[in-house]
């Protein structure tokens, strides 16, 4: 595992990092109707730092193994699923479509745990936060969807 | 190269991809003083869907090659930048932020074009026109900015 292996991966997830500083909350999310066992706003700047540094490490640790070419397929969708989910949540406020990518989002890295476990255990275990992670947020935002049915998706083109 | 293996690959430019169709131009941006080599609309959505279709091949055709994985982290971060820069320009329109990461996008589709060219010639071939393309989306997007320095961020997070 080189040091700029890891750096390259770290990019990728600073770049799906920086939508949660760009599409942050607003009064509009905390007047939402949420389940009782959502996690506190401090916990998802706290657990996506750490899951971000913890998928650069096996990513980096992983990409050199002979046959980690679906390992490496499934963390740039993840990454890309990643990025895509908070605009369209957050800046959109599209429910049906932040459900559709959500999915996209669970299945890459239910899949780029596999892979990387098959590989390396270590790598492996640093996706499991991950999974857990999205597990949790994929049934919030199916919850949150839920309880808030009349929510229209802003039009942000028409400003 | 495995038919699965492309496949994990396009489903990370579909999310990608998506951004485009989600933060659509509107009225505003067609006001915006552009360029006069400005390439017309239609040519965007073709272009994209070309590079997404040759990026996915190259992927796939370099991911099982030993020594593939600085490749394959140029790769993943590239998506992310991709996936990152619409909602950012269409969605907030925040020059500033749009600029640095058209920078973090064009870097890593360079890093990405030679990694794939150093493992396999039509990998990096594949790479080319993405490579161009950013080159002009990224003169596009600082002339933009040039052009229309009264551009006000939209704050939808206070909407």
């Amino acid at each position: 595992m080189t040091t700029f292996l890891f750096f390259v991966f770290l990019a990728a997830t600073f770049a799906a990092g920086t939508t949660g500083a760009m599409f942050p909350t607003g009064e509009w999310y905390q007047k939402l109707n949420k389940p009782a066992w959502t996690p506190p706003n401090w916990a998802f700047p706290v657990m996506w730092t750490s899951i971000y540094l913890l998928i650069a490490f096996a990513g980096a640790r992983v990409a050199m193994i002979p046959g980690a070419g679906l390992a490496m397929a499934f963390w740039a969708a993840q990454i890309a699923f990643n990025t895509l989910w908070t605009p369209v949540f957050f800046g959109l406020r599209h429910w049906r479509a932040s459900l559709i990518i959500m999915a996209g989002l669970w299945l890459s890295v239910f899949g780029a745990t596999v892979t990387h476990l098959m590989l390396d255990l270590w790598a492996g275990l640093a996706f499991v936060p991950y999974l857990l992670w999205v597990t949790v947020a994929g049934a919030l935002n199916l919850t949150v969807v839920r309880l808030n049915p009349d929510q229209k998706p802003l039009e942000i083109h028409k400003l």
